[in-house]
This record gives C-alpha cells, sequence and structure tokens, in this order.
C-alpha cells in the first residue's frame, strides 16, 4: 500500500480531479471567511441562471472553535474545499465518491454515509437540503443543495460539496489529531525543510487566535469595526459596487464572530446583528442578480458547452417493456433516490401506505397482498398480483328533467342534443330513469377497462408528487420537490417496464445497490429478481426488520464487554433509517472520559453520532456501539480502520465537551446570572434574568399551596434563582438538550447542596412525552412557577398558539405542568396560581387572556386524560366542574370511568338525571322550607337529603359523591312517583324544584354528570 | 507544439514543480495583503535561522494598481506566486528558469533577463536586492535575496521568488491583456461552464474595486478603521500574540493603500503612516524572534534534513591544477555572478583596473598586458605573460642603536638577541650600518620568491573582497558580501588552476556560458580556450565592445523604418551592462500612442524598459528598438515571440501613462496647488506651497534685475505659481523625471498661454549636466528664483552639504542657477540675489549661513569653470574678484585666459605686479597730490593713469582692463627705474605709494592678478 497522501497532497489533487471534471479552479478568499460559502465564487455565482462550475481550498475562520490547540480536529481555523456544479450534473454523489477514491480512500475499506444535515447560514440568507459526509463516523464534507442565498431562491440549484481537509487528512494518515497531519513529505532528492506536521506549522497560530478571539480582542474596538465596515457596505451599495459591499459585509461577518466568541453578544443583540447581515446579503444578491442581467447572463451562451446535462441518459437502455398483461402480476415500484433523512423516509412510507390502496382502488385494479418498505436509498412498493387490467365500467348521468328533454312529441329538446353530446354519447342511448324522486334523461356511460400498466403509468407521477416532506427541495430544472433529489424509478408490472417519466428522469428496471459493490448498478426482469437481488446483498427493506437487526447487534456487542444498552426506541428508530445494510461495531474510548458527566457523554454519544452508549448498573462504560451501512451486513463489523475512524471522532467529540465545561468552569453558575440579562425570553416579558426573578418570586408564592417544608421552601428559592444560568454557558449552548443537566453539575461544582442541584435539573421534567416527573418537591416546585410564567405571560402578551403553531412551547408547558400534578397527585388550584403569576408580570393580564389561559391548561389536560383512555363524555363531566386541579380532575375521571361502568349505572345516572333536568332552566336557587312539604315521599327525600349532606365528603371525589347519592336513589323515585313538582301554587312549586336543586348541587365541584352519555 | 497552459493549470504546474522541490504548499493568505511577502509564511518565516521552503499562489491587492480593468495587464488584484527558499540553495536562478520550462516556457524562443531591481517595502521595514526577471521584455518576476525584515538582519538570507502569474499567463497565451488569459479549459468530456476567461471571472472585480478604491471608499471611516486595526495590533502585542498582531497591521497595511489610491494622504503623513507600520512590523517581527528562540528552534532540528546545501560540491571535479610553472604564463581570472547591476559592473571594472596592477606589482610579479572585462556575469581579468614567481628579496630591517646592540666588547646584548629573534635571523647575521646619520644594528632579510599560483591564490580571495558597491548584499553562510551572489571561480594561470575558495566556492577551470546552450556550463584547459569558447558563443567580453555593437545594430534598425535614434550616451551605457551577446530588435506600438506626450513615451521606453526610442525630424515613430541577450549574437533579433511580447509591454506600459494623464486631466493643474501643502519641501521650510509662494514673490522681485519686461514678468508670475503643482499629480508621482515636462502638458491643456507653460517646463533645465538651459527669460527667472530660496533656505535652516552627502541636491541646484547665468550670459548679483530669497524664509537666515551660501555658490561656478578647462590660477584670479557675478567671472575667466597665453604676458603681469608687491601690504589707501611728485616718471604715470582712467571700461571686463593697462606698462617700468619709492619723507612716499596703489586699483573688480603663476 503506498504512503497516505500528505496534506499538501490532498489539496492538489483535489483540484486536479475537480480541474479534470471542469472545474474551474479558484483562490482562497482575500478576507477572513468561516466557510468556502462564503467565498463570493460561492455565494454570488450560485446566484441567477447562469451556471457556474468551481473548485477551491479555502482555509476557513470560525473564532469560536478555537480550541488553543489542543483539541484533535476542532480549530479556529479549518482547511476546506470547496466545490461548486451548477447546475446539478446527475451524479454529484458519485462524483464526489470517485475524488474520495482519488485521495486515495478505498471506501470497500471504510463506512461512508451520508447522514441528513440541513444548512442554513441566517447571516446569508441562505439555506440548503444535504447531508454530512461521514467518514467512519467523522464528518468529513458537507453535501448541499443550495436552494436559497441572499433571499432569493436559486434557480438553478447549486451542489456544494465542502470537503474538511484536516478531518480527511487524519483519517487518511491515521494520526490522532491536526497537530500530527504530515503536511508534506520528505522528498528523496529535496532539499531544504520538509516534512512538516500541520502542528508544526499552524499550532501556534490556533493558540494566539484562540487567546485573542476568547480573552484579548478589545470588545469596543470590535464593536466600532463592525459599525464601519456595515457602513462602509452600505456606502458601496449606494453606488452600486456589488463586490466592495460584499467584502465588506465578509468583515462584518468576522467581526461578529470574534465579538461573539468573545462573549459580548447576548441573545438579542445576536438576532439584530443577524437581521442587518441578513439584509445586507439580500441587498448585495440583488444588486449581483441585476447585474448580471444588465450583462445579459454571458454564461448562458449556449456554446458555452455544457449547461444541464439532466439526466437524461441515466437510464438510456431502459426501454418500455409494456405490452399488454393478460394475467394478474406482481408491481413493483422503486423510487431511487440520495439519502432520505430519518424522519422523511417514516413520513414517505406512512403516506404511500395510506395512499396506495386507496389509489389502487381508485384505479379500479385489484389486487393481493401490498407491501411499503425503504431504505435511505429507496421507497419501495411491491403489490402482489395486480390485476392486469380496469374492469370495465358503466355508468349513469343525470341529464335535464324529462320533461325539459323530451317535448311533448317526445322528441329530444336541444338541451337533450347538449348533454348528450356533451357526455359523448347519441342521442339514442338516452334514457329515462327516475332520480332522487324526480324523472330525468339519462346517458348511460361505458368506460372500457385500461391495462394496469397504462393507468399506473399515468398515476405513478401523481403519487410521488403528492408525498410531502417537512423541507422539500429542488435539484434539476424539472423544479420537482423531494425530500432528497430522485436519482433512478424502477417500475415493472410483472416483467415489464411501466414507462413514466418524473424528475427529468425515466422509469426503467434499472436499480442500484451498496455502493462501490458489484451491485452498484444492476437490473432485474421481473419483481421477484428484484427481492432475490436485494436479498443476496443483505438488504433488509422492512424498517421493522432493521430495528429488529440492530437491536439485535447492539445487545450482542454490548453483552461482549459486560455491559448493556439501555433502551431508546427513538435513537434505534433514527440510526435504522441511516442504512441499509446495518452492520454493528464496537468502539472503545479512554476510561478517563468517564469523568465528565454521564448525561454528556451520552448526549454526545448519541445526538452527534448516533452510537448507543454502553452501560453496567446505570453507570456508563467506556464503550460505545455504532451502526454503520456494511455489505457483508449479517456480521458485525469487523473494518479496523472504521473503528479506528469512529474511535478518533468520538475522541475529539469528548474533548470538545471537556473544553466546554473547563471554560465553563471558570466561574460559579451564579456568575452567570447577569448573562441572563441578554438572553431576551420575549419582548414584552423581558430577559431570561427577568424571567428568572419572577420564577423565584412565584416559589415563594407557591410554596404555601404545594405544602413544601422550610428547609424544601429554601431549596426550591435557590434552584429558582440558579435554574436558568445555564443557558448560557457554552456547554448548553452546544447541546441545548443538556440544559437542567449541566446547571446540575455546575452548581454541585461549586458547592450548592445537592437538592438545589437535584431540583435545577428537575424543573425541565418531564422533557420529552414518556420523560419521568421530578421526585422531588422543590423540584416539581420550580418547574410549575417556570411554566405559569411562560403560560400567563405568553397569553397576556396575546400570543396564544394557534392552529399548528407553537413557537414557545406553551402546549409543552402546559401539558407538563398538568402531568407533574397528576403525577404528585397534588390538589393544586391552576386558576389561583396563573393569577398569581399573572399578577407578577411587567405587562397587564386582562381577564381575557386569564381566562384564554386556564382554557388552555384545561385543553391540555383533556388531552391528556383522553390520551389515558378516558371515555370523551367522562372527562368532559369532570373537567365541566374540575379543570382547575388537574389532580383532582384525573382522580375523579378515574372514579367516574369505574361508576359509569357499573352495572347498576343506568340505575343512579337516570335519577340523578330526573332531579336534574327539571330544575336546570332555572337560574334562580329556591329556597327549600320543610315545612312546606305536603306529600310523604318529599319528606322522606328531605330527610335522605340531609342524611347524604351530613357524611363527610372529600372535596371532588367521585365515589364520596356517588355513595353518598346511591342511598337517596329510592327516595328520589319515588318523589317523582308520587309527586307533582310543577304544581299550580308557586310556593309549594318553588319548595320542590328547591328539594331538586339540593340533590342535584350534590356534584357541584364533582361533575357534571349531564355530559354523561345516557343522562 | 501542445496548446499553451491555462491560467489555473499554470498555478496547478507551479504548485507540483516546488513541491517536488521540497517546498511546502501553503495558502493564500485571509486578509488582503499586497504582495506574497506580506502572507506570514514570508514575512515571518524569514526571520530567525531556521530553515523554510514554501510555495503558493497570492491574489494581491494593490489599490493604486486599479485601471477599472482597462489595462492590459496592471489591475488592483493581481495573482502571485511566491517561493521561498531558507537558505539559498546555491542554485535559485537555475530552479526558477527550471520551473518557467515546467511551464512550457521554451527559452530558446524567448529572451529571458535578470534586470537590477532592488526592493524596499518601507512599511514592513524590509529590503532585499535582487532582480525584475523580464521575459520579452516583460517583467514576469521578482527575484530577491532578502537581506532584512522588520528591520532585522536576516542570516540566512531567503530566497524569494515572485512570479507574476497574470503577465506569464498574458505571454505564454499570447494574448492582449488579462482579460483574454484563458483560465481554464473546455474539456473533450467536461461537464458545466468552462472556458472562461480572466476578464469573463474577474473584470467586473477590477472596475468595481477600482471604483472604490479612487472615487468611493469613505475617507473617515477609512481612517477611523487604520486607527482601531493600530490599536488591535497593539493590544495583540502587548499579551504577546504575534500572530493576531500581524493580521492587524496588515489591515493596516491595506487600509493605507487605500487611503492613499482615495488621494487622502499627504506626503507629510504618509511618511508618519509608515514610520508608525514599520515601528510596528519590527515589534511583531522582534516578538516572533523571541518566540521562535523560546521553542528553542525546533525546526533547526538537524535530522530535519536539508538545511544549507552550500555551495560544495558545485565545483567538485575542479581539483588544484597547481604546479610549478617555469615560464611566464597567461593569467585568467573570472568572478562568475548572478546578474550584476549595470552600474555595479561597471564599479567594479573600475576598481579592478585600478587595484589589480598594483597588486601585482606589490605582489612582485611581472607581467604583460593587463585587461579587465566583463559582462552581467561575471567579471574577467586577463593578464598576458605573467612571471611564474616572485623574484627572491634582500630586505635591511633597521634594528636598535650599535651602542645599544653590542656591548662596550662588542658582545651583542639581549636587545640584539630580541631584534634577531624577532627578525627570524641567526644573531651572526645581524650588522652594523649607517642608517639616517647613525649607527645601527641592521638584519639582512632574504625573502625566497614564492610561485606565482601560490601568491595569487593567497592573494586573489583578498582582492574580491575589496570590491565595494553601492549596496552590497550576503547570500549564504559564508556570508561574503558581493553586489549579488558568486556562483562560481574560474582562475587559471596557463593551464593549472589557482586553488583558493571564496564565498563557499572553490576555484576551478569551469566556466558557464549562455543558458539553456550547449554552453550552459563548460571547462577550458587555459586563457586561450577560455577567450575562444566565449568568443564562439557570441560574448563581447569588453563593455566597450557591445556599446559600440549596440550602436550599430540600433542605427541600422532605425534606418530600417526611416528614422535615427537620438544619441543617448547613459542608456547605452546601461544596455550594453544588461546583456552579454546583444542583440538588436525593432518594435512597434499604434501609432495612436503618439498622441501622448512624446516626453512620456520617451521616457516610458528609456526609464522602463531600456528601449530606443526612434525619431524623424524630431518627432517620434511608432517604433522602439530593444536589446535583448541572444545566442547568435551578431544577427539582429529575429525571434518572433521576444517582439510580440516587447510589443505587448510596451502597450501595456503607454496604456498606464495614458490612465495617469486622463486621470490627472480631471481638474485644472491649478486645482494641484492645495496639494501641494501636504507635500514637505522640508520641516523648517514648510511644504512645497509654502515654497511655490516664495517663488513667485522672488520671481517678482528679480524681474527687474533681469530685465524682464511687463509682459515676461507676467508669464514668469504665473509660471511660478504653477511650476511645482505637477508634483502631486499621477503621472509625475508615477515617473518623478516627467516633472515639468506634465506641468507643460497639463497647463497648456487648461488654456494656459504657451509661454507660461514652456516656463514651466524650462524652470527644471538643466536637468542634468549636458541639458540645455532655458530659452526663455521668464523659465530662467522662475528656475533662478527656484534654486535661490532651495539654496538659501536649507543652508539658512543648517542643511549645508556635507562631504559626499547631498540629500537635497543642493550642488545641482547651484550649479544650475550659475551655469543657466552663464548661458544667458546675465549680469546678475547673486549675493544681493540670495540676499532677497533669505529674506522672505519663514525662518532667519544668519549672516554667516548667507555667506556660506555664497561662497557655495561661488564654489559650484568654480568647479564649473575648472571643468570647462580654464587654468587654476585664471579661475582663482577672476573669482577673487567676480564670484557673485558669475556670467561675468566666465567673460573675465575667458579673456584673461586668452591674455596669460599672449607672448608679451611676460611684460605685461610683472609689470602690474610691481605696483601690487609694493602696495599690498599697506591697508590705508594713500592720496595722490600732484604737487607732491618730484621725478618725472611720476608725473608721467600719473598722467598715463589718468588717460587710462578716461578710458571707457565696461566693469568687470578683462580686455578693458588690460587694454587701458598696456599703456601704462613703459610708465610704469620707467617710474621703477628711476624712482625711489620708500623714501624717508613720508608725504612723498605716500604719495608714490598712492599712485602705484591706483594703478594696482585698476584690476578691482576685474581680477586679482596676483593669484597668477608668475606673479
Amino acid at each position: 500500500m503506498p504512503d497516505p497522501l500528505d496534506f499538501q497532497s490532498i489539496m492538489m489533487a483535489l483540484q486536479d480531479f475537480w480541474a479534470a471534471q471542469g472545474c474551474l479552479i479558484w483562490q482562497p478568499y482575500y478576507t477572513q471567511v468561516g466557510a468556502g460559502t462564503m467565498n463570493p465564487a460561492t455565494f454570488l455565482r450560485v446566484l441567477g441562471p447562469e451556471p457556474w462550475n468551481v473548485a477551491y481550498v479555502e482555509p476557513s475562520i470560525r473564532p469560536d472553535d478555537g480550541r488553543y490547540g489542543e483539541n484533535p480536529n476542532r480549530m479556529q481555523m479549518h482547511y476546506q474545499f470547496q466545490v461548486i456544479l451548477k447546475p446539478d450534473p446527475g451524479n454529484p454523489q458519485e462524483l464526489y465518491l470517485k475524488s474520495l477514491q482519488a485521495l486515495g480512500i478505498d471506501p470497500r475499506q471504510h463506512d461512508l454515509r451520508f447522514v441528513e444535515d440541513n444548512w442554513e447560514a441566517p447571516a446569508l440568507g441562505a439555506w440548503g437540503l444535504g447531508w454530512e459526509v461521514w467518514l467512519d463516523g467523522q464528518e468529513i464534507t458537507q453535501f448541499t443543495y443550495f436552494q436559497q442565498a441572499g433571499g432569493f431562491v436559486l434557480d438553478p440549484v447549486s451542489v456544494e460539496i465542502t470537503y474538511g481537509l484536516d478531518r480527511i487528512a487524519i483519517a487518511l494518515q491515521r494520526v490522532h489529531g491536526f497537530q500530527e497531519i504530515r503536511w508534506n513529505t520528505p522528498g528523496s532528492d529535496s532539499t531544504g525543510l520538509s516534512g512538516l506536521t500541520a502542528g508544526e506549522v499552524n499550532l501556534q497560530a490556533e493558540q494566539e487566535h484562540s487567546r485573542y478571539y476568547f480573552e484579548v480582542g478589545d470588545i469596543e474596538r470590535l464593536k466600532n469595526m463592525y459599525q464601519l465596515f456595515e457602513a462602509e457596505a452600505n456606502n458601496a451599495l449606494e453606488h452600486g459596487l456589488v463586490l466592495p459591499a460584499y467584502d465588506y459585509l465578509l468583515k462584518c461577518s468576522h467581526t461578529f464572530n470574534v465579538l461573539d466568541t468573545r462573549g459580548a453578544i447576548g441573545v438579542t443583540e445576536r438576532q439584530a446583528f443577524f437581521a442587518r447581515m441578513r439584509e445586507l446579503s439580500r441587498r448585495v444578491a440583488g444588486a449581483y442578480l441585476e447585474q448580471r442581467q444588465r450583462l445579459e447572463y454571458p454564461w448562458l451562451d449556449e456554446n458555452r458547452g455544457a449547461g444541464e446535462q439532466a439526466n437524461s441518459g441515466a437510464n438510456e437502455k431502459t426501454q418500455s417493456l409494456s405490452g399488454q398483461l393478460t394475467d394478474p402480476a406482481d408491481l413493483l415500484f422503486e423510487i431511487g433516490t440520495e439519502e432520505l433523512p430519518a424522519g422523511d423516509l417514516d413520513g414517505a412510507l406512512a403516506q404511500l401506505e395510506q395512499r396506495l390502496p386507496a389509489l389502487l382502488s381508485e384505479l379500479r385494479l385489484e389486487h393481493g397482498p401490498l407491501r411499503v418498505m425503504g431504505t435511505p436509498r429507496r421507497l419501495v412498493v411491491s403489490v402482489d398480483d395486480l390485476a392486469p387490467r380496469q374492469p370495465d365500467l358503466e355508468q349513469l348521468v343525470k341529464g335535464p328533467p324529462a320533461s325539459r328533454a323530451f317535448d311533448s312529441l317526445g322528441q329530444p329538446t336541444p338541451a337533450a342534443e347538449g348533454f348528450a353530446r356533451s357526455k359523448g354519447v347519441a342521442l339514442a342511448d338516452l334514457q329515462l330513469q327516475e332520480v332522487d324522486g324526480g324523472r330525468y334523461a339519462v346517458a348511460l356511460m361505458r368506460t372500457a377497462g385500461r391495462p394496469a400498466g397504462e393507468v399506473l403509468a399515468e398515476a405513478i407521477p401523481g403519487l410521488i408528487a403528492s408525498l410531502r416532506f417537512d423541507k422539500s427541495m429542488r435539484w434539476n430544472s424539472s423544479n420537482a420537490a423531494f425530500s432528497r433529489p430522485i436519482r433512478w424509478l424502477l417500475a415493472l408490472l410483472g416483467d415489464r417496464v411501466i414507462p413514466f417519466e418524473y424528475a427529468g428522469l425515466v422509469s426503467g428496471n434499472t436499480s442500484r445497490g451498496l455502493r462501490f459493490s458489484r451491485w452498484e448498478e444492476f437490473s432485474v426482469n421481473n419483481p421477484q429478481e428484484y427481492s432475490s437481488c436485494l436479498a443476496e446483498q443483505g438488504f433488509l427493506l422492512d424498517v421493522s426488520h432493521r430495528r429488529q437487526r440492530i437491536a439485535e447487534q447492539v445487545g450482542r456487542l454490548a453483552v461482549e464487554v459486560g455491559g448493556a444498552v439501555p433502551e431508546d426506541q427513538g435513537l434505534l428508530a433514527e440510526v435504522a433509517n441511516l442504512v441499509e445494510v446495518p452492520a454493528g461495531l464496537l468502539g472503545s474510548f479512554d476510561p478517563q472520559h468517564l469523568d465528565l458527566p454521564g448525561e454528556v457523554l451520552s448526549s454526545v454519544m448519541k445526538k452527534h453520532q448516533r452510537y448507543f452508549p454502553v452501560e453496567r448498573d446505570g453507570k456508563l462504560l467506556p464503550y460505545f456501539i455504532a451502526i454503520s451501512n456494511h455489505g457483508d451486513g449479517n456480521l458485525i463489523d469487523e473494518r479496523e480502520l472504521v473503528r479506528e475512524g469512529n474511535e478518533h471522532v468520538i475522541r475529539a467529540r469528548f474533548a470538545d465537551a471537556a473544553f466546554f465545561i473547563e471554560e465553563d468552569l471558570k466561574k460559579p453558575l451564579q456568575a452567570y446570572l447577569p448573562d441572563l440579562g441578554t438572553l431576551v425570553f420575549q419582548g414584552q416579558l423581558g430577559s431570561m434574568l427577568d424571567k428568572t426573578h419572577r420564577i423565584y418570586h412565584l416559589v415563594e408564592d407557591l410554596s404555601g399551596m404545594l405544602g413544601l417544608t422550610l428547609e424544601q421552601s429554601r431549596v426550591a428559592v435557590r434552584a429558582a434563582e440558579l435554574a436558568k444560568a445555564d443557558l448560557v454557558t457554552k456547554m448548553v449552548v452546544e447541546m441545548t438538550s443538556l440544559q437542567g443537566v449541566m446547571g446540575r453539575v455546575y452548581a454541585l461544582h461549586f458547592g450548592e447542596p445537592e437538592e438545589v442541584g437535584t431540583a435545577i435539573f428537575e424543573h425541565y421534567l418531564p422533557r420529552f412525552t414518556g420523560d419521568v416527573p421530578p421526585r422531588t418537591l422543590p423540584g416539581l416546585a420550580v418547574g410549575l412557577a417556570d411554566r405559569l410564567d411562560t403560560l400567563s405571560g405568553l397569553f397576556a402578551a396575546g400570543l396564544a398558539p394557534s392552529g399548528a403553531r407553537d413557537p414557545f412551547g406553551q402546549r409543552r408547558a402546559a401539558l407538563g405542568l398538568v402531568s407533574n400534578l397528576i403525577a404528585w397527585d397534588l390538589n393544586f388550584d391552576v386558576r389561583q396560581a396563573l393569577g398569581m403569576a399573572a399578577d407578577r408580570l411587567p405587562i397587564a393580564a386582562s381577564e381575557e387572556s386569564r381566562r384564554a389561559c386556564l382554557a388552555f391548561v384545561g385543553e391540555r389536560l383533556r388531552h391528556l386524560l383522553l390520551e389515558r383512555g378516558y371515555r370523551y363524555d367522562v372527562v368532559e363531566a369532570v373537567l365541566a366542574e374540575q379543570a382547575d386541579n388537574p389532580a383532582a380532575a384525573q382522580r375523579a375521571v378515574q372514579e367516574l370511568a369505574a361508576w359509569v361502568q357499573r352495572s347498576d349505572w343506568n340505575r343512579i345516572l337516570p335519577a340523578y338525571a330526573r332531579c336534574v333536568r327539571i330544575t336546570r332552566d332555572f337560574q334562580e336557587r329556591f329556597a327549600v322550607d320543610p315545612a312546606v312539604f305536603e306529600e310523604p315521599s318529599e319528606k322522606e327525600l328531605y330527610a335522605a337529603l340531609q342524611t347524604a349532606g351530613a357524611a363527610g365528603r372529600q372535596a371532588g371525589l367521585v365515589d364520596d359523591f356517588l355513595n353518598a347519592f346511591l342511598p337517596l336513589i329510592p327516595a328520589i323515585n319515588r318523589f317523582f312517583d308520587q309527586v307533582l313538582v310543577m304544581v299550580e301554587v308557586e310556593a309549594v312549586r318553588k319548595n320542590r324544584l328547591g328539594l331538586l336543586q339540593r340533590v342535584a348541587a350534590l356534584a357541584d365541584g364533582v361533575a357534571d354528570l349531564s355530559k354523561l352519555e345516557g343522562f
């Protein structure tokens, strides 16, 4: 094996490769940029209709990635290699993979993956969809289909390929970090110094610039620079100078980054900066577009060769094998895509499962079993025994009334003629029929059944087009939208191709297997052959099969090191959608890293790397399990390079976490509080610091309501003070999911009591559906206060969620509030608590907003109870009386649910109902005077009521109410048998109504039984 | 012939070439730099003892080179390829030339030259010596041996090679300007847009940035930016951060350049900016050096390979052929160098011519004819018939006096013993001899003659080391200093090598011929063979032969187009020193360029390109003649590529001049006056605007003295006002030699009268020795006023020139003053005029300074007269009386010179002398009373004197004086024969003395004849 390329040879090899692909070789930009994207050779050239192919190195400066040279692969300057292909050449992934081979990366020795990553540059008004490309778990490239830049929709779309050269070199040279990268190679006969490493060349720069960015840069001066740059950008724009303006925008951006790293930018300020830069970039982009238009798009000249090669010829050999089938045949339909995001794969499969049967039925095609399957690179539909053609169809179509269709002589009128003509039937074929009780002229329309292939060829494009995704993209001139580009379409009915075109592709019988295998592209003659080909490659087309396989492998590998992997269905589901042929791999890391908080390690492994952490007795072991995509899919992945690569990555990731934590620990948690002042909660409601103050006081208010001891109250108040401080720490800014976790860690580090730390952590509980509730009262109290403030505040500010929009997460807040109270089974007056919260707001909360807020919480409670499976009417009945007290409502619902199941319920409810029905229209509460009773049954009922009333009842309890009510039933029944309530004499009548009102009132505060079925 | 490389392939080929030479491939810097030199990979890495070899592209931003995309090869951004070789590998020129071949430049088809260019970056405290490399007249590379950076002397010296990629591409692709450069090539199967030109990619940027730099940039904001950058540089330095500080220094530098281009920097301000940047760069460099020292110079690790390869082995095969010669032999000694500057070549030859005979005589080596010759690449000494060895030598050395050397017994004393020992002779060999009138012990020392080879081997290194140059450089670890690196040493005495070492080289019998010929390196067996080898290659070793050859060729070529080339000895001498084998070449340019002022065209051709302009009837023709270095030296250069290249260059040069003029013409000349306020003349004497005011008034003062008419006076005053305005125009800033020329052009363009334009131009006349004087009185007047102000002002400020130092050019000013007065033959009282000038100064001019100034002007007059060949004593005699009036002095000298040649002069002078000698010691002027005369001869003399006095005499004229004096001679002679002057009687004595005093006084204001020989 030849020596791996040195660093400079990697750069030169990429230049050579892309130059040979017709790319213009460009140079790094002459002002600091965070990425090659910001070089005008990308940002401006992707705008407008002209083609553009370019490749260049870009040493990219990201101040906040500075690590003083101490992280293996995170540096304030990293080397990118940037490629822009505009328009999409149709095979950019393949070109990219070839370029890796040109670097000496043997894809068979490695795990190469395209992992969803949607790119957005808010300062540039730019976004795109694509992937991180992973080499053995390491992100080595960002691959993006640019959709928008400077706020302009891009047409054509550009493919952007951004190589991380340092990481590629680390992987290729199998070294442990950027410092060890061999930059050049001592030649046999070369003179002078050589054989240098990147560390020798750049370590000093990393150290110095990190210090400058984190510690030394003068904030005031940097802010002044920003202002000057911005003013000059505007000055240049006013004179119509696009490039000078853009240069200054870039300088703004870099200066902003330095300020940010320096810790000088509050969150509100950040948004303002971004808005200003976005506006500038929009104006620059607009000016550039105008300029090119004025120049009449010189590069559109068709003699310039090239232009979009579309995908013509991609399926050149595929000819329609269509023809008439006479027997049922299997249908196979495969949409071949570039790697779909895990969520989009699930979404597409669900939509196909729903729509396909309906479609086939609409198409009148009989069929046998139907399966919808998929992997990241394909959506597959398989239908057994599809009818070879539609049955013929006869339809009667109603025309004009008989009286208007035929004249008195029975001759067809012009109306009848028009109707027949419009339906395409002969006048003679019109008949008269009774329809809906009238007599009409009707046309009998016969539609001959068409061959299934023909019908499907027409229908399938619509089916593909109907699939919806959270984010869709365009990629070629067809402007078709999909989750990711569609690259091939296989459609077979039996051994015939179903011929159609979509997104610039022609359907055929060609599929693609694992890359770099002999199956890279293959043809099949029929659905069965397709299945067996994929099976032979180890594909598990069915998502659930993949999950199962992965779970098995993960389990086996964990056992090998004496551990186990805690269940995580979310991770499992995601990972199963990232591979076509899963192969688990056990990696290890330095046990020293176990010094980091376990939640941090787990979060890093799961969120960043999609690894399964391995535990023993609830404690992490220094291992992880990664799932790679592997041709020998049934085996555990034994490729040494793959493991080594993954282990390198996690080492760097952990080092980075350690860096953040180390930085964060430079001051106590308390000291972060002032920074909260720069973090806006919401415009009218102030900063997170303001919110913290409110929570703090609210916790004091709630202590009594929640029955906290003095000690618990002290803990809760301190926790409230610190609860939000970690939001401005570096670790949490990097991984928001660690909020609360880091708060606890940092609090304890600086000597806060264990209970305070716990409450800080717990106040976020539950974090997601199925998460645990807080297990301490202080934690509960702080969380309640936080949510009460959020809800009452946002409603007071007029920001109630509407429709599906819930940008502030109020649904989650309300649900957490309700579910915690239920979990703790704590009586709690939500109305009162919201009122207290509202009274502490910096703005006035109108009565209406208070009502709306309370109703909103009640609504969450309703959903929660319904989700728990309670009958709708039971929930309604209880909530009518107890919506303000979720725990009580839950209790009541539970009890009532049992009552309505009782066999004697049909005796109980009617008795109560009689009392209610006769009284409910009276607003007035009538007095009851025993002296006015005339009938014995009146007196009996009154006495029974007295007894029931005397029984000890706990407020809101259904059991207490109904148990008290049960004895009244005979008296009620007798009363109604024997007594006429609505007598003439007013005093008697009101006395009787008053008595029944009192019976009905027994349910006050418990439930409104009138909401129940059968009432 | 394959297609020439496209632009990106040129860059990639250079990367490949230098990577193969062991260079680290680096990237362009991420902040705007004016040159690759400013990339820290050069500026910092050349500091300190560590080796470093690097190569990279650098898109270099030079705002003031912006030409709105309209110049063929001057742009605000040009692409450099930068190479640093540290230490000197010993053959950097050869490596460089190989790299050109790697680009497909066939040196045999082109004219490749190394033309002196000394590089200096005042803002970086850096300088070096080297060349522009010319490809067919086009500068394509800057090749420099770095001597200093950041104010630190560099050891080792770095070789810097800076390719101008755009120009190389233009030449290689044979296109007409940067816009046409093919950047990439449409591939046969490449997809997408390709085949772009540099114009398509970069023209818009050229236009926009030019506009920004020249018109749009906001001066106030840019100045603020500069301040902020500088403050941050200091901030970073205070924290010991070298690279961040350096980044900000670069930003300062770029911002300064923008300000400068924007016209916002006065000349004084410029110096202040430079001083600040230089100070910053010094501190940055110092900090970097300390840092590397603290790191213990890791790259000095000897295992890193390489290090200086010195020149060991360069002459490996050369073995000393030394041995004993018995017969006289020819000596040949060649110092092979990299291209010497034209002036240094002349200087070295002169020094050798002077020292060599002395050296040989000192070495006691008899020899025949001796010749000193040279070309840019060699200094050659040839001596015929050198004696094979020194003769033996006997020397008597004086010791102690006899009385102290021998005691009374005749025994030698310790003093004698000591003397004998110190001289290495036996005690017995001491003798006693008379020396200088005393008796001494003497030693007879015999020195045996040594072989010539041995003696020369010892002496030659000293001879080389003794050569001095205006600027010397070091290049390798020998730290030898020379004009340019010495690369080989050939030294033959007959057929024997004279063995010695110098500057890391060993002498041998190898020489080098024209590059890329079969003579690239060749050995010779003896001096005769050397001569014939060089002759065979067409070399003209003798400078005068080359001049003659060139003059012939230039004449022939001019005739071909019906023109002639005006004589320009300076240019001829320079060009002859730029080539070894001259070959003239006739090129043409677009006659449209003849619209530009002829002086501009000529200046550009001569100064920038060393071309001979071709004229007919005093008007330029659209042709030029270039002298290339060519193997077929006897022929006119017929290589088509060479002509084409040269024609391209001159086109670009003219376009550039046109640009400057167009820019300058955007406002009238008058409008440049305020800018003169920013141009310092001298600290105490104010700006050039202040000077202009003084000249203006002085011209008014002088009008009367010079006898100007009213109209002439008006012209002169207006011309004085405008005379200096062109100093701040772009064309003059670019080419100072055009001062006055452009003033006239611009004045006339904006409607000034022809006479004013002429006076503006003429006030600089004469510009050099041999130049014409002004031909109009206003021109003369303005020039006089300017020079009077300069001289009186600088003397008043205490800035008299001293020794060879004359930074303000006062010698030239005084000479111009004097020579113009003489040329116009105008009586003019310099004393009075200097006084008037002194009175207008902003500072007080002391009496002493006034005297010194006047004396300084007199001194120039003396030199001028002496240079014109007048006898020293004649000049002295006249200047003693008429130094203040140069024209009169010249007249007087001319006349007196004729008188002293007269045959009767030995009668005239003694007669006059007798009168003077007897009276000159008396200070008192005695009265003459005719009544006191006693003798007839007294009376006769008195009468003759009366007659002479009555004759009309023009002041100062020698002829008038002596013609008046002639008739007195017989009377004088008789008087002295017959009269005793010094009689006792005082009255008589004084009366006689008085008479003689009157005779002597006839010469007053004419000449002091006592200064004459024979007086």
